[in-house]
């Protein structure tokens, strides 16, 4: 096995946000689901974007969230996902590289733009996405680098990534040299529409393939297709070595090693915008994990992180998370 | 007269924010003034963006703030100011239209690109900006339309305008217009450096030109090169019909029809960062007295509306502030 270089690499969709306030009339009007993640082709994004608010743009992408948090506690991270030579993706690329998450995968030269997914933030700080894919969907099996992932405790896969097809072909790719080099692979459900369109891939994955699964309660029970998170709980346990439930406001879930924890959500005064809020939680949940610290403790550094993100507007952490978890004196 | 059809139109650098967190060292390292505005070339530019923070993209131009609030507020705006018909440029034209300000500018087809502005935020929530004017120095006395001035009961302009020549040009031209209309001119002097640079320019204006002022209390000693700020509250007094100068925590001095009024600063929980607090302020103050409301009570809907913005990143409201103004029964 080769030297451990990093705690984790992420792999996703680059996507840079962009998010407004909305309210529940306007998603209604627009025909979207509240809180789920819709794709849309460019005419009807820009269709979208003309009619939506005055927004603010924050490099987002699931698992470019989780990189970026990893990296803002101080773990090691890197990140693979496709950006075009824009200015979209010259934004999406400073963002990680300032914070110092490793980012190499070069930018498309043709094509489509980067990818940008517009957020509406509801009162209540739910968030509703309709995603461009753009340029994301060039990610392919050519920009997983064999030696990023034999060198990388975990990778760390999103199930967006299955949207377009030849990054599914990336994702298998990775999560096959991750194995070959005796590292972890860690999944996160992403949406439970998401699950909804790649069940039986997500499925066969989670049988075999995955060590450790992030889903929230809706996405685990799409899964199963079970009516109550008990049962979905039930099912998971025995299938990955380590499955992480979140539940917003309930708090979590951690199942592995033969134990169940549950963990509490670190309350907020106000929740601005969920956006986030998962992919967060992951951060701090593998920081833990990749420094073999106890499995509620980790959940317990996730859902201080996940309560950063969703007391701002935006998925990126804007303390540094590192300090915040110093103070909490879980380390 | 003309039928009055719109309340405020703002004319300034139409700039893109983008904002990161950094701490005084950072500052100095850089040689950044803190608190001020420094003016960067497009070299310069590009070395700073590479070696600050992860960051996020704000519209913002001081004048533009002020336009984006006044509609947020429910006021009837409009801006004039130039981007490039480049990606920032129409997320600057989104926002402003999204907000319902009407901004009608045509972008730049060449030349340097739409403006932006870096802008560091200390732990203390203080601001420090260094801009490139990339396209916005391309606003010219073109772009004034004396319809539009004409039928705008205040042209309000930012001390800004004044680093670019063409749009210097653009600011002499419009308050010509709105004068001539029998409208008011508004100015802010925007930052105590553009003070300096512009001193003789402004005195001459504020003696005759300008109607409605707008200071810090840093900007009018630098104005009148006085030490203490009673000092420079009594050489304005006389100058201008009248004189709002903002003092942070310290609330604002209403000067103006003969009276003086001390306003109290609406307390924040946590001053996140205080980019567009000036900004902000205006567009409260001016919102109440294009209604007629009393002067101190235009002064405390500036307070709230800058309470508002200091409260999270960014210089455009994130509530509408026609809301809140009506939650703290002001209006």
């Amino acid at each position: 096995m080769k030297r451990e270089s990093l705690d984790v690499v992420g792999i996703g969709n680059a996507i840079v946000d962009v998010l407004a306030h909305a309210d529940d009339a306007f998603l209604e009007a627009e025909g979207l689901k509240k809180g789920a993640m819709t794709l849309l082709d460019e005419p009807n994004a820009e269709r979208l974007y003309a009619r939506m608010g005055p927004a603010v743009e924050v490099s987002g992408g699931s698992a470019g969230n989780t990189a970026a948090g990893l990296a803002s506690l101080g773990g090691r991270a890197a990140y693979v996902g496709k950006v075009r030579d824009d200015l979209l993706g010259e934004i999406f690329r400073h963002d990680m590289r300032a914070q110092g998450v490793r980012f190499d995968t070069p930018p498309a030269t043709s094509g489509p733009a980067t990818a940008r997914s517009m957020i509406l933030v509801t009162p209540d700080g739910q968030r509703t996405m309709s995603t461009y894919l753009g340029a994301s969907v060039e990610l392919g099996p050519d920009d997983i680098d064999p030696e990023l992932i034999a060198g990388t405790k975990i990778t760390y896969l999103e199930g967006y990534l299955f949207d377009p097809p030849l990054a599914q072909q990336a994702f298998r790719e990775a999560a096959l040299l991750a194995h070959q080099a005796g590292r972890k692979v860690a999944l996160s459900l992403s949406d439970p529409f998401c699950v909804a369109r790649h069940r039986g891939a997500f499925h066969e994955l989670v049988g075999a393939g995955v060590d450790i699964l992030f889903a929230n309660e809706i996405e685990i029970c799409s899964l199963y297709e079970t009516r109550g998170f008990a049962e979905a709980a039930a099912a998971v346990k025995d299938e990955v070595e380590i499955a992480v439930l979140t539940r917003s406001a309930k708090g979590s879930l951690v199942l592995g090693r033969g134990e169940e924890h549950p963990v509490r959500a670190v309350p907020v005064e106000r929740v601005v915008d969920t956006t986030g809020a998962g992919d967060l939680y992951a951060s701090g949940f593998l920081y833990g994990l990749t420094r073999n610290l106890p499995l509620p403790l980790c959940g317990r550094i996730g859902s201080l992180c996940a309560a950063e993100v969703i007391s701002h507007l935006g998925a990126r952490p804007e303390t540094a998370l590192k300090d915040l978890v110093k103070s909490a004196e879980l380390i």
